[in-house]
């Protein structure tokens, strides 16, 4: 169950990353609450920042544009916050194969920078990382608990791997309280939809809405556990809000895993649109796909309390309202009607 | 046994880090077997290099000075080499817990360059990364196999796990030749004395030399594996020549662990100079002390046939004439006699 509404009524909330999908999510959830909220982001251009993402709450919040490296500018973010979502990075796999220095610099430095200035600034904040299931590398054993080797297969789930790792120094060395998440496939409104180099779920709904044609690789079978963003948003909150959760790391996925294909026929049903086909893995992407991954998530059941609500068809049917309603925000490609490609 | 002589002869090699500890013992004995070798290194103040370290071969090794940090110059300096032993680094755990961005800096974003630099310019060539077996973190189990868990307790340990898995990163994904070796404590000749920021046996030896006190915390029981230096660079050189090595993290360490007291107690034996006695943790120190560690050493036994053949008395016998010979390239304080002191 989400927390009580009350716990963050009146709470200072730093949000890095606060423009991108989750962050903003989570804004507005922490508003409805009561919360004063401060979101920082750097607004880069392929990442997931979108000031539309939190039209709902634009005056309700307050927004720092700004880069999470920046020490003093962080220094002075942080203080007096309460609780510090670290959420900030650069979020793509394929990116960080062509170029590996982004990563560091935000998903590594940029978290010292954020863990440096609690240390200094607000030692009391209680810290909240928001990790990738990518730092296991390759499923060795299904589900996949916390205790599973890490050998992560890109220079993306290493940054993460190293973020939480420098988190969890922070926490067992210099007492900051902090819990570390690793968050499956995380899919629903507010994601980018400009480009396909993160958020796979975000981008089939893309193509079901411009009723455009789903490349399933291989034979479509391999499982992922794709949970929707507001079973993500409670337990952001449920983690931060739990005592027990410090110091943890913790799997958010769902224990429901599914195929891609039973995504995609899913999708174009809900969807009424869109259409898919096998395609032929490439060779590049052969060698990097990890198979079957699904998150064992008994921990975060047993500690916080916290499990997945959303069905498939519901959380797919909220993000199709959601892009069908505010398309122009998010791509430009215009939907291709019907009838014409019929004709 | 060490690798046959003629296997570096006419080989093309670089160093970074060479002008420290391990880089230039490691160059000694390649240009003694005929490689051409060249050694980068920062020459950062409060870090190993030494251009004493590598008098004996001055003018037989190429050095350019430079930060791995430089990527041109990385593009530029591993072009048609054979061999990359990656060895420069921030490598002290204390000045870690007081300022990252050193070790964030020069451990993981230097590794990313000269892994870059690898791929783009010479991706023929074989990497070999020395990480430490702080990665490890605390032991979960003794002795330490690779298969234990990561959980470092500093940014030092946390950088050197990072610079392990991006290699291994560029070794699965962008087919470059590597292999990751967690050190133990190594220790002998042409290590810094400076200061004892990192190498306590080193550190040791230079308080039994100018006959001080050696403070032994707690009881001084705790355990570690000693390796002496000639060891160490057995395991380098085999492991850079053994085809069954590549992508594999193989520890570097004796499965004959002492304790502090006895290293002591061995140490003031040989030197026929200083004292030790028991001193208290200060709180920082015990929060941060790991507890015994030593390694299993069974992985690079069967896959390389590496193994260590230095007594510690014969370790320590080497390291004391060494430093005896020397003392005035590695520190500035004076021998007290040991007539006044008595006086």
């Amino acid at each position: 169950m989400p927390p009580e509404t009350n716990q963050f009524r009146g709470a200072k909330v730093l949000i890095t990353g606060g423009l991108g999908f989750i962050g903003s999510n989570l804004a507005i959830r922490l508003v409805e609450q009561g919360a004063h909220v401060t979101l920082v982001d750097a607004m880069i251009p392929e990442f997931g920042g979108n000031l539309f993402n939190i039209e709902p709450i634009r005056d309700r919040v307050t927004v720092n544009f700004g880069d999470i490296c920046d020490r003093h500018a962080m220094n002075w973010l942080v203080r007096g916050q309460d609780y510090v979502f670290h959420l900030a990075g650069q979020v793509s796999h394929v990116m960080s194969l062509t170029d590996p220095f982004p990563d560091l610099e935000w998903n590594i430095k940029g978290t010292a920078v954020v863990m440096e200035a609690v240390r200094r600034s607000a030692p009391q904040a209680k810290v909240i990382f928001s990790g990738t299931r990518g730092q296991y590398g390759p499923a060795v054993q299904l589900p996949v608990t916390e205790e599973a080797p890490t050998n992560p297969k890109g220079i993306y789930e290493v940054s993460n791997l190293t973020a939480e790792k420098i988190i969890q120094v922070y926490n067992d060395v210099h007492n900051i309280h902090s819990v570390l998440l690793r968050l499956t496939n995380i899919y629903g409104p507010r994601s980018q939809m400009k480009h396909s180099q993160f958020g796979v779920v975000n981008w089939f709904v893309r193509l079901a809405l411009d009723d455009e044609t789903i490349d399933l690789f291989g034979d479509g079978q391999i499982k992922r556990d794709f949970l929707y963003i507001d079973d993500c948003i409670d337990a952001l909150l449920m983690c931060a809000t739990c005592d027990a959760a410090r110091g943890q790391v913790l799997n958010v996925g769902i224990d429901q895993p599914s195929t891609f294909r039973e995504l995609a026929e899913t999708l174009i049903q809900v969807a009424d649109s869109g259409r898919w086909r096998f395609a032929p893995f490439s060779a590049e992407r052969k060698a990097q796909e990890p198979g079957d991954f699904y998150s064992d998530i008994s921990k975060i059941k047993r500690i916080v309390g916290w499990q997945p609500k959303t069905s498939m068809v519901e959380g797919l049917r909220e993000t199709l309202k959601f892009y069908r309603e505010h398309r122009e925000q998010y791509w430009q490609s215009p939907p291709k009607p019907r009838l014409r490609l019929a004709s």
